[in-house]
């Protein structure tokens, strides 16, 4: 198993300021790299203390780049149906060679009403859009004069520039693919996968997760499928502070995700079907189920490193795990201890390198 | 006077790789810093080897504010009519607060007729897309609950996130603005300006100038109007070499301009009189005439601050002066020559600080 950092800001801007976010998650970017972890994500999303201060996660992980190198950047994701396939082509291409090739890039559909809303797309059209993104910006990045006749956008020929450091193009995954359907897709694309186990049960996400290796083996793609699961994680030599910590973030998280939600109490869409019970699944939340059920990660290091040999049991050996270690308005003391805490006493006991040396 | 660091790459992939160009770029960038430099821009365009390379400047200046802690990162330009004015006042904001507030932004209307095609864009709506990005851009930087009903966009509610670093909002510039009328609406509505005199003549530039200021003044804005300039600079000890680098370079730039416009030969747009004789102009280039009347900077350092020393009497004194000094595909070794010489040699004579020491 690998380990990356995942940023997802739910921060309210009266909690902590965007500077005092940005600048503290770079500085716990710099501590991961050193610490061995594989990869720093961050999202997109706009307007809402849930993610608002990632609208467009390119521009953050240009400053990682910059400031690291060795630690893989991700996108987790961007949103397909909010920028032109040209426009994102070019910035991701940018970032890769930024980073001298170190871009993993996930694509997303994107899911909350009031996004779509206000950039005038209609969610119906999101899995249409999202499989033109990806196939344009894929042509984009590997062929010359392109020329592209889509439902959505049509263009060429151009050659775009510049063509990606990662030849033939940075990997794709497709981010939080919860249905058997979506994930299989992947697999026979040949594209890697993001998944978020807090809204989907244990046994749907193994189902999922053997389907897409099962359809990525079945295409014969060359390479190996990739999976990055995300968990937040409240780490502490102090059981009780991480469970406390636990418990406020987490009802944070869920909190800010309803009033993100709210709009689906009004909205239904064939391409969302279930996502108006959304709300009420997020209002029966239990910390101490959800910890359980192992949604969420929190205790000692010994604590995470059970829970984390469960999820290996249940998901698979070859994950890499994406762990965000300052949810909400966290001090960044707090962050810094759990990250440094789990690269030290955690990560050494998963890794390749760690069991070695746990063997010798 | 003060100074900057302009990149607008003109080079072909088969020349520099996009890696070795930002990576010198970024290098330049760190030794501007130490050298006083004001700030560093960069441009917007796509597809071809007249700007290619920078399909997304917010991505590099991004990397540049993560490498650098005091020098000014500027779009020079955003193109308003390629991004949604949400996306592009999300990510600008985000790169405010990366860099801690040393945000301008340059917002141009674009001139390419390839550009508007890709983006099935109208080149004749792009006066208008430009007034109405800059301010739903600014509306978004600085209220609450933004209502936008536009002729392209209509939106809101809506809060963005994050808020811009600088209050109320970044610096805002309208670049490369070429007619006296725009000029002077940039004035009246208290913007700032970036022009690029080697598509002027000196007296027109000298109006729109005066005529910007005279607009500035007259409407009683807070604070002082603001005017980038650009220019290409080739500096060496030996006045020879930089004087074949110039002609070289500057006719490179004159051969990838001829192609990035040659649409214009079957293009005309109301938005755009004039500029279908582009191509002529460009045709007619010669570089010793544009030498003579000071369109570029080249020779010894000597050589150079006469020409500045004419460049300030034209213009004024309160110009801030952006230098382009790696140019095409030149060897990083010649630009960071030519960058040290101009900060040691030239620089000091113009600068406020430089000014007194002389006194002294």
């Amino acid at each position: 198993m690998e380990f990356g950092v995942n940023f997802f800001p739910v921060v309210d801007p009266a909690e902590k300021s965007a500077t005092e976010y940005y600048d503290e998650s770079l500085r716990l970017t710099k501590v991961a790299e050193a610490l061995g972890f594989e990869h720093v994500q961050t999202v997109e999303h706009y307007f809402s203390a849930y993610g608002g201060y990632s609208p467009d996660p390119v521009t953050f992980l240009a400053a990682v780049a910059a400031q690291t190198t060795r630690i893989r950047v991700v996108t987790g994701a961007v949103i397909a149906a909010f920028t032109h396939p040209l426009k994102l082509a070019g910035k991701l291409a940018m970032l890769d060679h930024l980073s001298h090739g170190r871009l993993d890039v996930g694509f997303g559909r994107g899911f909350l009403p009031d996004e779509f809303e206000a950039f005038q797309v209609p969610m119906d059209s999101s899995k249409a859009r999202f499989a033109e993104t990806v196939e344009a910006v894929r042509r984009l990045w590997t062929e010359e004069d392109v020329v592209w006749d889509g439902q959505f956008h049509q263009f060429g020929p151009v050659s775009m520039l510049p063509r990606p450091y990662q030849q033939p193009h940075p990997p794709i995954f497709v981010a939080s693919a919860t249905s058997a359907e979506s994930c299989a897709a992947a697999g026979t694309a040949g594209h890697h996968l993001q998944v978020v186990p807090s809204v989907t049960s244990r046994e749907a996400l193994q189902e999922n997760i053997a389907g897409y290796r099962a359809a990525y083996a079945a295409a014969e793609h060359p390479g190996t499928p990739r999976i990055q699961i995300k968990y937040t994680c409240y780490l502490s030599e102090d059981r009780s502070e991480a469970l406390v910590a636990g418990a406020h973030y987490e009802q944070n998280y869920i909190d800010k995700m309803a009033e993100a939600i709210a709009s689906w109490a009004s909205t239904r869409s064939d391409a969302y079907p279930g996502y108006e019970k959304f709300i009420d699944k997020v209002r029966a939340f239990d910390f101490k189920k959800s910890l359980q059920d192992n949604k969420v990660l929190a205790g000692t290091a010994d604590d995470v490193r059970g829970q984390l040999e469960t999820i290996r049991e249940w998901f698979g050996d070859d994950l890499c795990v994406s762990l965000q270690f300052n949810p909400g308005a966290m001090p960044f003391s707090q962050s810094l201890n759990a990250i440094e805490l789990f690269g030290r006493e955690v990560m050494p006991h998963f890794t390749a390198v760690g069991a070695l040396q746990e063997v010798r």
